[in-house]
């Protein structure tokens, strides 16, 4: 049993004014803190057959990929427009002020593939919500979202209401 | 025995004209493919002892991750400059026109860590040298520098010539 929290650090006013960053950077240093905190992520998806694990760009991609090797599923990575080489699929979705969007492969998902999406921090939830709409569009099911963190005081949990979510600390 | 190069996609003209891109993401996708490829990464190392995996933003942090945890080793990100939220070294390195910068966390590597560097792809070798600046500058000793690719007519190891290469394909 490691405590988890103690290698996460707070950096404040990262990366603007009066935001509070969670680094986990000394989690992924840790061999030993990491390899505990990916069996409680494993943990999380309560042994459900998983076909592909979707990590989101670029923090969300650290435990993705060792999540997918773990369940013996592929691992496919959502990314910020223009940086997947393929033919992609776009959703855009709100930032705090204007707008964003990420892409995923075409090809990356295959009609009724079970779905795990992760990423390290769920927040206000736009990105997860625009992450799951592809996963979707391509005939995905989303079988679980999980995140490292949750900061629940920023309500993402509610923009994605109809989905299992899963978080192994809430803020 | 998998033939990882029939899981390697080449795009056309991406990023930009004339550029021929490896797009390893149907290996990623293909969990016995990425295994297998993990399995011969692993192999590159020859046992030897790794404290930290260096893993170049954002491609090099698939497999990188997935070393780290196999290795036992910690994971150390290098990011583009501004993406790392604590106090970071930064080295600049040249681009086919103009200059970028890599960043680490200055507490990343301690004096005397042995560290693996991984990125997926060996072009001209220009981030992988900046990444080995950095992990130097740290106190780092670095190990090995081991790729998926090597395209081997940019002549990238000219530039790590310092360092023992491997990649587990040469184009």
């Amino acid at each position: 049993m490691i405590e988890i929290e103690k290698f996460i650090r707070d950096i404040e006013n990262f990366p603007r004014q009066g935001v509070l960053y969670k680094d986990i950077t000394p989690l992924l240093a840790n061999a030993e803190a990491a390899a505990f905190c990916l069996s409680e992520l494993v943990k999380l998806t309560e042994a459900q057959h998983i076909d592909k694990v979707v990590g989101i760009e670029s923090r969300g991609f650290f435990f993705a990929t060792l999540l997918a090797n773990k369940l013996n599923a592929g691992f496919v990575p959502i990314r910020k427009s223009g940086k997947l080489p393929y033919t992609t699929l776009k959703q855009p979705y709100a930032l705090e002020y204007g707008m964003d969007s990420i892409e995923i492969h075409e090809d990356a998902i295959q009609k009724g593939d079970k779905v795990l999406l992760h990423d390290d921090v769920l927040a206000t939830g736009g990105t997860a919500r625009a992450a799951c709409k592809l996963i979707e569009k391509l005939g995905g099911e989303i079988v679980q979202c999980n995140f490292l963190l949750e900061l629940a005081y920023l309500k993402g949990a509610q923009k994605l209401d109809r989905y299992e979510i899963r978080s192994l600390i809430t803020y």
